[in-house]
């Protein structure tokens, strides 16, 4: 470890005791990551409990020349939040900002900072009679600056966008130590050039961001979900815009599920049981939502479930009738990942590409894994609504799951390849991190390249912020 | 004039005869706004057909270090499109890149070049049973480079956000003349810096988008329009937050408009007649709009008024029974600016604060006004459901009219000063472009000021794209 001791102690003393953890067993859990594949050391983790705190944390690092790695719940997948081995870098954790500083039902706002757990601001939220609608699955422990940091995605993408479309306004303390104050609270604003985009997805690498103004909706009254059994994955494309347009375009989930996927839960996971009474090679999880009291979902649901049958769209459909079916309904779909992993080794793939060539990717890519990786079996599932699809590659069975994991990244080349070929996205949810940055500067143009760097120089020109993440 | 007869040449001959006005007379369009606030000079207007064309203008220029100003529909209001008057820029108009390159209906999205007019782009989208949902007043002849560059808000912001919301992919010739392909057609994509978001809102001073991919949404079947009176300003919040959560969020506009509006366009405007029965201080023009062929929308627009009626919310309402009792509605509405100017003098503003204060907002500045220009009227109308008010001044009853638009600048004072307490924006909907350059040094912090000139001297070091614009 090469820092400083006099940076450690001044740093300590910017935060106080319950803002400094430079005990190595302390530190531990800033340090790894769930999936094990990133564990880095740090000269000290520190966390502030104001803006002011973080300001005055950065604009020491940055006297000492020392880089500061932020990090929001830990629950990231590409090694975006976690430090280098080498141990000279300062986690700087947001989790003691977790103040709701304001709603204003009105505005169709909430004003929360960094350390703010997602599902807590969906709570505030929902007891003011609003949505704030960002969902996923880590939403009981990641915290609202990550969610910023990574564009978080999640199920309602479709309906109301990503993280980006939530915000509306930023506070970000700089890499000088210069707090910026972009919390407006404002639909429309063309006053220059909009510098809350620059900090929104680009994973702590620019400034950290310390608080944000998101966007509320109205809480939805009216929520049904069907499943629906697919003989053709092509017709699942006019599956979705015929729900868009006969709900109001109130779809709000629209999940693809292979017949595979549902065979790995009913065999792997105890209570679940097949819907329909016949297989279909493909369904979609479907969810419209309203905030109207009047209703009319079911029936619009329905209606157009039955239509579809008739005219060949869709081979059979069931609509939740209880709270219970739609649960039972959604763990199908939920409870994949884990079937998976009960089944053996499994080779994962995050990626995106224009929801109307889902199909076509999804057989070609299947055809180059089956024809490289004998036996592999593909399992696609996610987001078909916005394109994104976790195209993932159980082992074959009773293979060797060391030697199909071995062969990871010769599965990566053939799938972003396919996705490169389609106009595609190699990262459609999770980001760059440290993981894919090797993907990144394969698949991304010289002029993407070059210009991503100038921003990084141009905001960052010490480079002490998360250095070596992205690019 | 000191531009280079050669650097000349040469742009004439990328273009072609087909894409070069050198002439006086023919360059006079493109020299002056329709307000008349600016006339510029050029030492050629260019008129390129493909990207390659600008790409070499752009090199060429670059070269030769001379400055370039991107022109679209030329319908911009704050001088962005227009050169200086000293006679040595280059403008480029887009107007012949007018292609629509693709049309992808299962994606929901549109591919179009720069030079489309904003129109066509809507009637493509009709023509495959798409909506493309920005509208604005100059949609019959803006382009969409420019709806692009200055971040075009409108109508319909409320239910489907402003032209940043609605771009997914940009192609940009950067300032050195390399072409930056970001024609992406993904909703989710986490690769790096989303870089698309510099150029969205910059006004040309980054670079020229040439081409976009546009998202589409289903085609409304269903519109339901109101004119609603109320007897108390703040009272519109509520009805705001009930036709939102009542409609399931379908409301697509929510113009405010005063009492002076109406009795202005009453008094000015042939065929105008007053649709409720008592008059009222002020009034709420709203729509809902869905694609649901099911219908609905009127049981739930007419239930919540009367509700609202019930409670003390609204004081009287009408509901469109025809379309031309809807067009009707709408034109008491549009014909407010017009019959402002057959009135006198106007002094205007284009401001924002958040929803929530608007009330409050034009209650402060109405009395600031008033006291300091005795007699002034206002006239306060606007996309309320954006927080976007049109805060304009119309002279007092037989004032000297060239004396009163003398103070236009102490009223803009007046009034941005409230908007800035207000955590408000001094530009709402039009950018800076020339006008508001001042206004801009003025109102931003010195953070934001210089975050900007970071990004502008990282894009564009040699300062040749727009100079003198935003900043």
């Amino acid at each position: 470890m090469t820092v400083d001791a006099a940076l450690l102690e001044r740093l300590a003393a910017v935060v106080g005791p319950a803002g400094c953890v430079a005990d190595a067993a302390a530190m531990e859990p800033y340090l790894t990551e769930e999936r094990g594949l990133f564990r880095g050391r740090a000269a000290m983790v520190v966390r502030p409990a104001t803006t002011a705190e973080v300001a005055e944390v950065v604009r020491l690092c940055a006297a000492y020349r020392v880089p500061l790695v932020p990090q929001g719940g830990n629950t990231g997948l590409v090694g975006g939040g976690i430090p280098f081995e080498n141990g000279d870098e300062i986690v700087i954790a947001l989790g003691r900002m977790n103040r709701i500083r304001g709603l204003d039902a009105a505005n169709f706002t909430i004003t929360a900072e960094a350390g703010c757990i997602l599902a807590d601001v969906q709570r505030a939220a929902a007891d003011a009679d609003r949505l704030f609608p960002l969902s996923l699955a880590a939403e009981g422990s990641c915290q609202i600056g990550g969610n910023i940091a990574t564009n978080a995605g999640g199920v309602a993408v479709l309906r109301y966008g990503n993280m980006r479309e939530l915000v509306l306004g930023l506070e970000v303390v700089l890499p000088d130590g210069q707090v910026w104050n972009g919390l407006g609270a404002l639909r429309k604003d063309n006053t220059g050039y909009d510098l809350k985009q620059l900090f929104i997805g680009a994973e702590g690498t620019l400034g950290i961001v310390t608080a944000a103004v998101l966007k509320l909706f109205p809480k939805p009254a009216d929520v049904q979900t069907a499943l629906v059994g697919l003989a053709d994955l092509d017709r699942v494309l006019e599956l979705l815009a015929r729900v868009r347009t006969a709900s109001g375009d109130a779809v709000t989930a629209f999940e693809l599920i292979p017949r595979i996927g549902l065979d790995l839960a009913l065999r792997h996971v105890a209570g679940t049981a097949d819907p329909l009474d016949a297989p279909h090679p493909w369904y979609a999880l479907v969810e419209l939502s309203s905030s109207s009291p009047a209703g009319g979902l079911r029936d619009i649901l329905e209606g157009t479930l039955m239509a579809a049958i008739d005219d060949g769209v869709v081979a059979d459909a069931v609509v939740a009738a209880s709270l219970e079916q739609r649960s039972a309904l959604w763990r199908l779909r939920e409870v994949i990942p884990e079937a998976q992993k009960r089944e053996g080794g499994s080779i994962k793939h995050d990626v995106a590409v224009p929801v109307s060539t889902v199909p076509a990717f999804i057989r070609a890519a299947t055809a180059d894994v089956e024809a490289a990786l004998p036996g592999v079996r593909v399992v696609a599932f996610g987001h078909l609504g916005d394109g994104n699809i976790h195209f993932n590659l159980t082992q074959p069975p009773g293979a060797d799951r060391a030697a199909f994991l071995g062969e990871w990244e010769r599965a990566n080349r053939i799938v972003h390849d396919r996705v490169a070929q389609l106009g595609g996205s190699i990262s459609a949810e999770h980001g760059i991190g440290r993981l894919k940055r090797g993907e990144l500067a394969r698949y991304k143009s010289a002029v993407d390249l070059e210009l991503m760097r100038k921003i990084k120089s141009a905001i960052d020109p010490a480079g002490i912020m998360n250095p070596g993440k992205i690019l």
